[in-house]
């Protein structure tokens, strides 16, 4: 029987994921799961993208160039432009996705047995994509007690071997909320120019700030050209995520024709959504203004609620829509199981992502667990109510 | 400065795209340049696909499953029951094209170094999915003067090494339309079982079929369920390249389990190419049965054309919608090239994919080109004048 690949054995199982069948166990009790533990908003797609779908008038599905519609290039280089962000169409390959973004720009930058540094905990399919691409991920930790601010450059500066090739952030954070000063960014981009490494920064919840703070781009630091690459999406800002459209971006033009290969592997990021993509940049101010409110309005009722509950500690995120909390457990993996398996308040129950897969380092985190405030706030009020009860119930057993 | 990889070095550009720049020349001069060189049909999308989405009425794009809608998976499955393959939903995952179907089979079976057998020549993008997953393509040559039959056994077991972890093929054939007879299929499932090898299939092009000849699939191989891969795409069953919605397909529930990990990391295939594709399976027999008459005159329109050229030799395509024409030049990359830069039949001239690109050894297939034939009859007969009228000026330059 042939065998499958050691780089198979070693792809790490979703840690968002890996609770389902656990979450069908208490459907099937007939419960009600509040689900915290995806980042799937309920905020509506602007109607302006779905039905530029609706009334396309194509009759052939083509391809698209490998690098995306040119219009829609253009159009993405000028909104970015408005946005403060000097970036023209030539610095733009479009991807299936903020994931392919990612994927491109490892395969263009590193090499088998390649070593990236990432402060962690961090978006957990960054672990997927370096194990695909053969790349090792060098954690750097940051901590709720430091509210998950950038670790001292020292740490990183340790870390530093003739292997590593580059640096990676998500700006504001998956899974921390947290939210890079611009004396932060400064800082990377320094580290990064002394040992002539890449910084990749995963900037697609880059709207999605709150308490008039301001975004920092790895785009905007002067004489960082060659080094940074940004990674975007289209997925979490006009709520798009089944479009799988994002970007790679860079002025490194040796970075744009090894990232233009591959994509002209795979030929082209898919027609349909691209329209719906490129409509989307006419969404009206409004729109976002109203999002970010209700985010804002989730963040402060979730992270109050919690804040309320004895033994649960929380560091305030000003951005993105994920917190990390640490829960008075030992263990959350297994409480978190437990929620969904044995446990229901009046028939109802919460999934939360034990955010252990979120760090690299083992045995770290694992009395914290990821909760996005992507449901509304009457649904993140009586979550919060669940998981006072349930920690009660749990810690009592 | 910060280096690229060496993987991404050796990415290879595509052989159907390097042309490009020189066609922009044509095009400048106000040449019309009949595009033999890629694969997009110019047939139209089922009515039944592009409505579905037109008619949709989700208000938020959201994720689908990572291994696709479960509904589209069971229809796809019955789709291939219906036509004597016997697949379960459970032996499907839903891709982002056959392109990421190749990616996921490779990175589940084979490591860095590791070694695949692909027949050449073969569709060029089989070099970047294999540089991308660090795999080394090892050749094995079939020839235009036996049509492009499955070369004798005894040269796959010559080249099999302990690294070697994998067969590859595309059946019917892109670039050659080549159908391999069931005898050739037995064959492969012999010597993959024998050597614990994996035999993965790119049947893309399963439907276009000529001449009442059957297409045998590796999935109705007895006693090959746990090494056969199956690779599909609905970009060219329903003239929808720019869906990017495929599928890999395997009844090795540990090739599916590894498959599935890195369908997670990548989230889901795109929903509103989903909603399309689901729809397309309700496409009525008829269009196919046009679609079929279509091709299959074309192909007897180029291939006649084609033969009556001295000096070009041309193997006749029983399936997909290429084929591989020798010509009397001595370098088809450099006659291609001029074709474009220096060359107009009263302002018009052609666009063929050199087919060098489609091998893995060096020098061979020099004087080679593929030709596509997707574009309508009046369009490839005019083709055929243009290149006979060509090859003979550039003989006589």
């Amino acid at each position: 029987m042939p065998k499958i690949s050691t780089k198979g054995q070693h792809m790490p199982e979703s840690p968002i994921r890996k609770l389902v069948p656990y979450s069908e166990i208490a459907k099937k009790k007939g419960h009600k799961v509040y689900h915290l533990n995806i980042g799937q908003p309920d905020i509506k797609t602007p109607e302006v993208a779905l039905n530029a779908v609706k009334n396309t008038n194509i009759t052939v599905l083509e391809y698209s160039h490998s690098a995306g519609f040119e219009s829609y290039r253009n159009k993405l280089s000028q909104y970015y432009q408005t946005h403060g962000l000097p970036i023209n169409t030539a610095d733009i390959i479009i991807t299936t996705g903020g994931s392919e973004a990612l994927l491109f720009a490892m395969g263009s930058t590193m090499d088998q047995g390649d070593e990236i540094i990432i402060p962690e905990p961090f978006y957990a399919n960054y672990n997927g994509f370096s194990t695909a691409s053969g790349v090792t991920v060098v954690p750097v930790i940051s901590t709720i007690d430091e509210g998950f601010a950038l670790p001292p450059i020292a740490a990183f500066e340790k870390l530093i071997t003739p292997k590593t090739k580059a640096i990676l952030i998500c700006n504001p954070g998956n899974p921390t909320g947290y939210l890079y000063s611009k004396e932060e960014i400064l800082q990377l981009a320094e580290i990064v120019k002394k040992h002539d490494l890449f910084l990749i920064a995963d900037e697609v919840y880059r709207e999605f700030i709150y308490d008039g703070e301001e975004h920092f781009s790895i785009m905007n630091v002067p004489g960082l050209e060659e080094n940074a690459i940004m990674i975007d999406s289209v997925s979490k800002r006009y709520s798009m995520c089944g479009a799988r459209i994002g970007c790679i971006v860079s002025k490194n033009k040796e970075v744009m024709a090894t990232a233009m290969k591959f994509a002209q592997a795979r030929l082209s990021p898919p027609t349909l959504a691209q329209i719906a993509s490129e409509a989307a940049l006419d969404t009206p101010q409004s729109y976002f203004d109203d999002v970010i409110t209700e985010y804002k309005d989730r963040r402060d009722t979730l992270i109050a609620g919690l804040q309320k509950i004895e033994g649960v500690k929380v560091a305030t995120p000003k951005g993105a829509f994920y917190c990390i909390a640490k829960l008075p457990v030992k263990n959350a993996d297994n409480f978190a199981q437990w929620l969904l398996e044995s446990y229901d308040l009046n028939g109802e129950t919460i999934m939360v992502a034990p955010a252990a897969g979120f760090y690299s380092t083992p045995d770290v985190g694992l009395d914290e667990v990821r909760i996005a405030y992507v449901l509304k706030k009457e649904d993140l009020i009586r979550s919060v109510e669940i998981l006072e009860d349930a920690l009660k119930k749990y810690n009592n057993k």
